[in-house]
């Protein structure tokens, strides 16, 4: 399994907006062979914080997916003015795991 | 659904040893009543940097979790020479989050 992790910083007031935007993006991820689910987590101590985190069956889909057409339609859904307001929290701010112990 | 991450970094050439560490812990906190499940994750990009995850039905059960005899037990099962070479990776090494979207 493996894993990618988008971490977001938003002001804690447009927090809801950036969850709303990203459960009703496009789904077309979900007809991808290897995706296997997706979730939004909002840190509780600090609500600005927010870490998308999405499952694939593997690396080579993971990285097949993040090149896609499909992939830059889903961030295009994101309004430019919720946009402006996302700072990356960090310079690179995509991490990505191997599952190694269940 | 309730997350706990605690981030923390080894030498590379110690990870094998973390992971299996967890591996063959005390499997007393799946016993637990709202215990999910837990994986290790390790970054494919700085295998030093290890994750550990734990899901948990609500923040409740979680520190209840945390509170508990059984937690310091599993804690106690990791040997003193590998704990020395686990360096936290900020100050607040864990870090909860709510599961606000799927």
């Amino acid at each position: 399994m493996y894993i990618g992790v988008s971490r977001l910083r938003v002001f804690t007031d447009r927090a809801p907006e950036l969850i709303e935007a990203f459960t009703e993006r496009t789904c077309l991820v979900d007809r991808y062979d290897g995706f296997v689910d997706r979730e939004v987590w909002q840190s509780d101590h600090d609500p600005g914080q927010i870490l998308m985190v999405s499952r694939w069956l593997d690396r080579d889909r993971f990285k097949a997916d993040m090149k896609s057409e499909d992939h830059r339609t889903s961030h295009r859904r994101i309004a430019p003015d919720l946009k402006r307001t996302i700072n990356l929290d960090s310079l690179e701010h995509m991490h990505t795991y191997e599952v190694v112990a269940e």
